[in-house]
């Protein structure tokens, strides 16, 4: 997923208006105009990198440039010089907040999610960490975009592009079939089908009646192992796809990538992101 | 800081727009339209509650309603119904998401923000504890009201608004003093002036300039305390105001806390704010 | 798949905005102000309606009130009035052309689907009638809920939420098992996959791979059922939905339904709609 | 009238977000990525082409080229190569359905307007065929820009730039003298009147009250012949615009020619426009 | 002329937006949140009241309320209390400064225009006083009403409402017969045409070409006058509207209107308003 | 204050729109596309030249450029050619309005603020003068931009940068000392506090109770010397910054300027702007 510069221009220029409002009166006011400068982007923690993209965009709107970097998605050690950046001394400290806002937290979800997957591999090469919907707000395509770029799944963009029957949509219709009932006739047959079930049983009873997709949630190991033998032995476990979400976190997460599953989701990758620790350091003036 | 509901709208609306999308494709299969339900939003972890002015006004917005609930700046227990919202299942289900992005997000900022509030009250009951521009990007707003309802200061909210000389710009500008020479007379009387030093010789030049604000940038407790000594030997002190920031953390706030500065600011507040766990129930339906 | 009133409300402004400019000049001087009028909008031909929902917010915006109507989807004969208005005589006129502009297309595309959607019933109750991406510029939404409305299927929102492998993707990729050979490890597995193929083999192949969806695009309803008998034969007719595409018209239609397809789909439905004649007609003033 | 390319701009990019989301993921998976490729965008039916300049701008903003083209209002047979595109593969293919969209809904405009254009034509060398403000919502500038393409008349942008009272305002006003009374006064100099008439003697009237145009609005082309005689026999058939409305279809426009209008105008040029059969093929790749 | 309240709405948010940024500090900081206040808008110069529609909904939009106010277009004597608000304090003092920096504005722009107005009445009962497009960048609609409010005629509204050729058009043609040519032809017949001449020929050659309306730009009265002779001598004087433009000045604004034109035009109307002296004085509270 | 360009296009797009609407019609019609024109903007009177900045950006918009100028500051006496600039003529022609109501407005503000800076500096080098909140609706950049070319002082941006209380925010408050309790807990360190006093007892009581800065309210030029009197007798007149405001004329700032303030604020200077004279000629044609 990936935006044409074209359409992230409008979404960069809004993170810059906020930051700018009237103008940077501190570098108008010690900052010689015309007057450029090297900079570099340091990462001072061991990281995978992601926001380069938007911020080479970012510096270009200012008309300040990116020399070199490295790729989004590359592992790098503390003290990486992750791009150099060369402009008008005005243009690269107006831009320098910004710009580091945006890739510390998009480097921050992508590391996590990296580690987290390097964790499960070891259980099973195609198991798929990924997103949820709880990302800041306002900031869906950026979070998502770094869970992708640090090797995650996206899961669904928004409301639309899927079914997912959460246990309040379970609630409001009066039970897992009722839930169902209508969802084939009324959805489009290009969109899948997902369910949220809180017992083995459900988990059997939600594959039976043809889901897509099975969201184990907030089950044990125990429990998740439970439901998976329930639907191995019905012949249903090949049918559907497995996602266990809820409670899971850095500690528990090999005991559930144990228990086979296809995907393991988590809010806390983009909810609850630590940014990395990168500094802009102007290294040659004119 | 507060915007009317007339602006709040707008940014609101913006979160909503990238949740929805076309529509909320699983709510229309599966909650008859017009069934009104209540429901419960729950905090599942001891917190200060932040928040509930924009998620109110959100479910406002599609005509839900909260019937009841805790304040802004509330510090809760685990398991607090801090909310009570009534309305269409479609339009709860709708709003859920985004309301919890918000508000998880939010409280996350003004718990962190007054659990440090509280470490350092206990060394000086008028030491602030101050936001950065290290905010989330385009959630700028968002991010310093939650400090704010914390108990904190909002610092700058952005370029524009007073003057913050960092060590890039006495780079660029060659040194403090050229850094300053053009700043009394080039920024208006109405905003104060602060300045980044490194060391305690710097933060006497700095004092003798005139600055309003000096920021001991990442220096250790001892650097600070001898900064503070040379400012008070120069009759000083009591001149500006001292901000410490840089290498902060909840391990060693009292420390610095103890130093005797006027305001402690901190990055991680909101760069790497964790979220609260929340959830909404559904309680009852029609 | 419906907008909540409050985003809808940024469409349909965007529709007043470019009708009435600085203002309804026309009517400020004939109408005096604090008139009230009733008037209707009347279908002066057959035809399933579409649009109500937003020509009710659409005059609500403005003040006026929509007293009663038929609902959207109703199938309607020549000279019903389909909703009967109330609210300031200038009001009604300024808001006439824009609720007419919108009714008369929406009801446009919800007639040609239903009328689709009959015919083949007549060979397949569940066969769908489905809308493709060929809607006008900026009319995505409402282009598609009117096929909605009608009866039809939504078939995706956007290049983001279902991967279709075109003509030209094969054409870049280097053939239909390079298309596909990245796509299961680079999309979500929230995500259908569909392939465009225009030979029964391709069909064939396609189904092998594992694809959810099988375009067979312009194809004679011969090839048609010879693409469905290699299924058929080697047992993956029914782990594929199959979707009829290019070249179906009203006369053809048949012949394709015959075929036992899963989903005929058509962009005439959208980018060369018919509108439905209808007027709106001031029926008593004060 | 036409936009210059940085309003443009705007406009179509609003065009590319709907249909793009979060990003073009099939191509993504699909496409190499720095991969250039050639295509053609071909008219599969006789047209006059319109929209060359909207979707040359189009590719531009995706970082793509328009090598050669047509011009637009140039007639062409089917299977013309209308334009010729060179980009990355990427590009290309996330552009082609808006452009498509846009150039095929514009030529259908056009193409409608050149033929009812060329049969007036035989019966009257200045007879102007116009649009009406029967656009599709928010389309206007496009809708009427087609027209103009297609040798047609714009006729009124919107509801502020001249006076047309319709049968409506004159049913508020209570009659044609009462809705023309404050009209002079109230209305700036700069802007045109025009009334819409159902009966000869109204056309007179109108004529003696010195509109500067008069609708005649759904009349039989013998009603349009007394009208025309009267006002003749009045001699105010030079003072007055006359412009017949209402019922006019491709088989009657004949007759209606005949008796000597100035205008004729017709809302189904553009509200149900039939969009030219046109595709985007991928000719070359590197 | 005159919004909406519903696309007024958008425009006034943007007047808000920029004064309030993220709150307004002061009031909140000093105004108790829930205590009401009444307020008086007060004139304290004789003036034509211009805005009053606006600052209503500007105080609607906050939750306050204007209770009574005297009406837009009324004169008033200096001292007169032209509104009386009442709400909450925090938001009538959010508002205070919006609301003034509009009705003040619009209010000077009236006066200037209803001034003028009455000194060529007295010359002429139908002489028109009209605006330019000589208004504030961003701000042509209220300027533009607020000189219809006034008395005035709005004038052009924009570049696509009415054909005024101006010299530079004049010289880029090749003369006023080139420029001429094309407009006919080129024009919808809905536009009137406009050119502006210099000489006493150049009026009389327009006329003869069928323009609607002649500007006699920058002309002495006595030049004017030889203007109108040579038109009335040929019969053409009923023709065309006669606009006289440039140079006019409160001081030979009289000589002017002694010549007989139609209207009377002057950018200093809105370039150069002198806004009047008006404040909001809270006079009671809770 | 200087918006980098990318923010300084969204603005002007704005302009641009409302004037051009759907196209020059004008240009259309009379110049020939392609041919390309040199033309001036000639300032009629002796000023102070704002805007050039963005009337260059604005030009550029339109693929014209400003090929030399004088700059943004300079004065200039009448007749002087301030820009150069060639294009394509309807570039030219179609943004000529809309380049010359920015700048003869912003040349109108700086020219202005410099006479009466150059009045006050007779007495005092480092009296400012200073712009108010009382700026055109939906151009505080613009005005307060103006004003710092002309080098005054811009004061606060917004209602969020600095604490002003002003005579109703001490009625609510119920006096200055209640208005003053809770300001310095409640708002940030970064911001300053000004107050609005009407008597020199009350400047005295704001001076110790430690605000930053005393605003002294239309007081005589007698009132503000007895004001500074007691200040000074009292040992505050340096811990203080005293601003004038109210009633200040060009007649009478002299008389203020001798009572030795810091600041004089005029609100005159952007409400009620008076445009420099300047036109646009084009000089030379292909």
């Amino acid at each position: 997923m990936e935006l044409p510069e074209v359409l992230l221009h409008e979404r960069l220029l809004e993170f810059l208006k906020e930051d700018i409002g009237f103008g940077d009166i501190t570098s108008e006011a010690t900052a010689t105009l015309g007057k450029r400068v090297n900079a570099q982007i340091i990462a001072k923690e061991p990281c995978v990198v992601a926001g380069l993209h938007e911020v080479k965009k970012l510096f270009e709107m200012l008309k300040a440039e990116i020399l070199k970097s490295v790729s989004d998605g590359d592992e790098v050690p503390a003290d990486t010089v992750v791009a150099e950046v060369v402009g008008d001394s005005r243009a690269v400290l107006m831009a320098e907040r910004t710009a580091l806002n945006i890739i510390v937290r998009m480097s921050g979800i992508a590391t996590a999610t990296r580690r987290l997957l390097n964790k499960v591999k070891k259980h099973g090469q195609t198991i798929r960490i990924a997103a949820t919907r709880k990302t800041a707000p306002g900031l869906r395509y950026f979070d998502k975009r770094s869970v992708a770029i640090g090797g995650g799944d996206t899961h669904r963009f928004r409301l639309d592009d899927a079914v997912l029957i959460k246990d309040n949509h379970i609630v409001v219709a009066g039970g897992v079939e009722n839930a169902l009932r209508n969802v084939r006739s009324k959805i489009s047959f290009t969109k899948k089908v997902e369910i949220e079930v809180k017992k083995p049983e459900e988990a059997l009873k939600a594959a039976q009646l043809g889901v897509d997709i099975i969201m184990l949630d907030n089950m044990t190991p125990e429990k998740v192992r439970e439901s998976m033998a329930i639907l191995e032995k019905n012949g249903l476990r090949d049918k559907v796809i497995i996602e266990i979400s809820g409670g899971v976190t850095e500690e528990n997460i090999s005991a559930y990538a144990e228990t086979g599953p296809d995907v393991i989701s988590l809010g806390s990758l983009t909810h609850s992101a630590k940014a990395i620790d990168m500094s802009l350091e102007i290294v040659k003036t004119d």
